[in-house]
């Protein structure tokens, strides 16, 4: 595994300190060294990229999908290596690895489709009215180009979805921006062996250099030196809430603003009606006890508020809760400082007023480090709604349930809810019907609504949406998963009475790239 | 005239003081009085809005289409008294302002239809597959949906078309938020008037009351507030440099952040090829000395910059531009503000090194106030490539014509220019194919790319772009111009195994609206 800083797709020497990966399950260094990244490179890296962005911008529609799909099949071919590396580097099983290795290849595969289709840039044609009256209408063409260097910050929990050939890669290299890619310390050799696929993936198929860099640092310097950098164009990143509100005060401070993306975390909330809770008590404990503890509790979409109205049904989906959760085997967890920060959370947690525990994991194992123990509190719904602290994310398999006296007080404890990515609503059907100011207010407060299923499980697929109201992402706007994640990095640009031999072929009359295209306020995808 | 402030639909009394509107071609005040807002009308106006927007955001597509269409009727009823007040408070002639008031009950009508027919919400729709391995696969369905009010600053050079119910107003209302528009203190009547024929049309289409209000000031306290308050989900501004990155930096004193979409001016160069000068100099002239005076050249898509190469040619097309700019006659500019800075800059631009004066109007009406003298300077590339400030907007019918050595001086020029809304190329057939790089180099600067044209003159049409790179505006990925406009002001929302009955009928099976949707990945408006 060759561990250094990749620039402009070129592996470049550094005499800075060099950095080792870390097992969390065992606390054991694994092997590979990796090089801590400057300012220099940092600067290389976007000159490079924007460089690079000069000719990548242009390039046809099918060489950018040829790119993305070598990039897939790269990965695809590093298989077991890397989903071992990536399960030693986080403590996640290799099943869920192998499902991640096949997500993060079916979305690199889904946005070259996405390109290679060409109907995304959206081309929008109003024709010339030359005897318009009292002024001539000019010809006017519009299509999303490009905006340029895009800056990725990998995440901690999805080592291959969420990082070097991640989402947000795979959206930008595919709207033709080129990418830099600040590796997370959590899995630096992950890192290194998909930053290796995409470069070969460059090389096979012509690229320009400077569209691909991996830089690592263990600190914040690099990262800095990212956003900061006037050649930035764009910026992601998938994380805590300190962690996105650091980078986008940090872009701030820029002279030209630039988007930041980043998607900061929820609690998920997970509204039960009371006949879903009388009809089907124990199915939906189990049910909410295995998605709870998913992963570890570590995704984006777990689960972290449970509301229910007090009643006996009530109390049997609670006993088979906590039946449920003491059979759920400790896990570990992604970093040392993930799982430090998990324990004292969920310990301090029952220091709040009214909030006990009602239920924990039996099952710690005390040979693997960093075990993460799964527990559920309880509280009142006046305590919650007395106490913000109840609303923030604990990071791990956590959840709190809020017992309201009747559904008015439910909604009062829903009231005060941030925004979300996801809202789940568990109702019969005579109940759907029932509330519909309350489904109004949680629509109003989430980027994705989800009727008797889970929140854990992020579908990519166009109508995904991953982005809801602050402070869930800051820009509710848009979505870090699936293929509409593209309209990040494109803006649209018109043309006026331009050339046809110069246009783009996108807006050319005759429409020799049959994409769907509004001519003269008509969705048409003819030739014409 | 009722000059009061407008919270939710309803006149306020306040006990601040009064403002007069000034005529700017005589210095005098005009009739009609006006009340300073405070923080307390900005907070009702806000948490009104807020309230509207729980109904509003689920009303009818028709409906708000009536509601539009009925702001457009009340306009165009208000006539001669609309355009002779506007006249009177802008010093813009009167068959401008006529020709405004169409191109504003236009924009009204375009999104009335855009709404009505329904497709903008961009539907994609991707099906259950229940037997999918090794996951089964959810029903995901999403739309647009709108985010919450919008506070609107009105613009002093479009006292209609950008100002109470201009474009910005048009888009947010169509994309179903509610709008509080801080009135421009250059047009406070034309204000007023608006303001009334917008709450006309909301009683008369039975809309929620909180949907419209209409805040006066003459300083920073109302805007500040309107900015600040944590009920504001977005703010439009079309102005100055200065006064749009103020916005901003406000806006990021905000614990919550919100889109800002400030349209900050350009300098909209124009490049000038050496056989488009040779073959007619004297035509081009003519055309430009039109497009740099019009309306007083307070256009933000005004051309402040000419590039040039030194020819024969070009002395034939710089006298000619000389002799008919030495006819434009002054014209009154629409505030004593903008007259006085025009003055001060015009003439302060001559000292700075290698600068001089070309062309200026000879013909001063010394019997009206503001007047702007029409002014062209004159710069080699060499000196316009070292001095930043001459790449600055001079608002007002003054441009620089920069003159090249050759082409590829020219180009060095061109390439420090910054972010433009427009750029504008004149060129004959053959160099169009000789300059492949210089194009390329254009297109990413600007919003627009205008051939052989002039960049005043923003038609208002679905592939209009009217944002560019930063500084121009500072999201070059938004327009305010134009339908697309609309998609400043919403967010996709999901819909996850949702009951049928409950979906909103843009994302029901069998498309009963019969919109443009994507149907597991086809576009279709067919009922299926």
């Amino acid at each position: 595994m060759n561990g250094k800083n990749i620039v402009a797709s070129n592996y470049i020497e550094v005499n800075e300190k060099s950095l080792k990966a870390i097992n969390p399950a065992t606390g054991l260094m694994l092997d590979g060294e990796f090089f801590k990244a400057d300012e220099s490179l940092v600067h290389d890296a976007l000159t490079s990229a924007t460089q690079a962005f000069q000719s990548y911008r242009y390039l046809n529609k099918d060489l950018k999908a040829s790119f993305l799909n070598a990039i897939a099949d790269e990965i695809a071919n590093l298989g077991e290596e890397l989903v071992n590396r990536a399960s030693a580097e986080s403590g996640l099983p290799l099943a869920r690895l192998q499902g991640e290795l096949g997500r993060t290849t079916g979305q690199l595969r889904l946005f070259a489709n996405l390109v290679s289709e060409g109907s995304w840039v959206d081309a929008i044609i109003d024709t010339a009215l030359p005897d318009r009256q009292p002024l001539p209408r000019p010809d006017i063409r519009r299509m999303l180009v490009p905006i340029g260097p895009v800056v990725v910050f990998g995440a901690s929990n999805f080592p291959l979805a969420f990082s070097v050939a991640g989402g947000d890669t795979a959206s930008a290299l595919a709207s033709g921006c080129p990418v830099v890619v600040k590796a997370h310390p959590a899995h630096y050799g992950t890192s290194a062996l998909v930053g290796g696929a995409i470069i070969k993936a460059a090389e096979k198929t012509g690229m320009p250099k400077g569209i691909f860099s991996l830089l690592y640092d263990d600190g914040y310097t690099v990262g800095t030196a990212l956003v900061l950098h006037p050649l930035t164009k764009a910026v992601t990143f998938t994380g805590s809430f300190k962690g996105g509100m650091a980078l986008i005060n940090l872009a701030q401070q820029r002279e030209q603003p630039i988007p930041v993306f980043a998607e900061m975390g929820s609690v998920n909330p997970v509204i039960f009606l009371p006949k879903a809770i009388e009809n089907q008590a124990e199915e939906l404990a189990k049910k909410y006890a295995a998605s709870i503890t998913l992963g570890a509790g570590q995704f984006c979409t777990n689960p972290g508020l449970l509301f229910a109205v007090q009643s006996p049904a009530l109390e049997n989906f609670t006993s088979t809760l906590k039946n449920s959760i003491a059979l759920i085997p400790s896990a570990t967890m992604l970093t040392e400082g993930i799982a430090v920060n998990f324990t004292k959370l969920s310990a301090e947690i029952i220091n709040e007023a009214g909030v006990e525990v009602m239920a924990v994991s039996d099952l710690k194992n005390n040979e693997l480090k960093n075990q993460s123990e799964a527990k559920i509190a309880r509280v009142s719904a006046v305590d919650f709604i007395k106490n913000p602290k109840l609303r923030e994310e604990i990071f791990g398999p956590y959840s709190l349930l809020v017992v309201a006296q009747d559904i008015s007080e439910l909604e009062k404890a829903i009231g005060v809810l941030e925004g979300q990515l996801t809202v789940t609503l568990m109702a019969d059907k005579q109940e759907l019907q029932d509330y519909p100011t309350l489904i109004n207010k949680l629509t109003g407060k989430t980027g994705r609504i989800i009727l008797n299923g889970v929140p854990t499980g992020v579908e990519v697929c166009a109508a995904m949406q991953h982005g809801g109201p602050f402070p869930a992402t800051n820009d509710s706007r848009f979505t870090s998963v699936g293929s509409t994640a593209i309209n990040r990095f494109a803006r649209p640009l018109a043309y006026q009475d331009w050339e046809q031999e110069l246009l783009p072929d996108e807006l050319k009359d005759g429409n020799p790239l049959a994409i769907f295209r509004t001519v003269n306020q008509k969705l048409t995808n003819s030739y014409e």
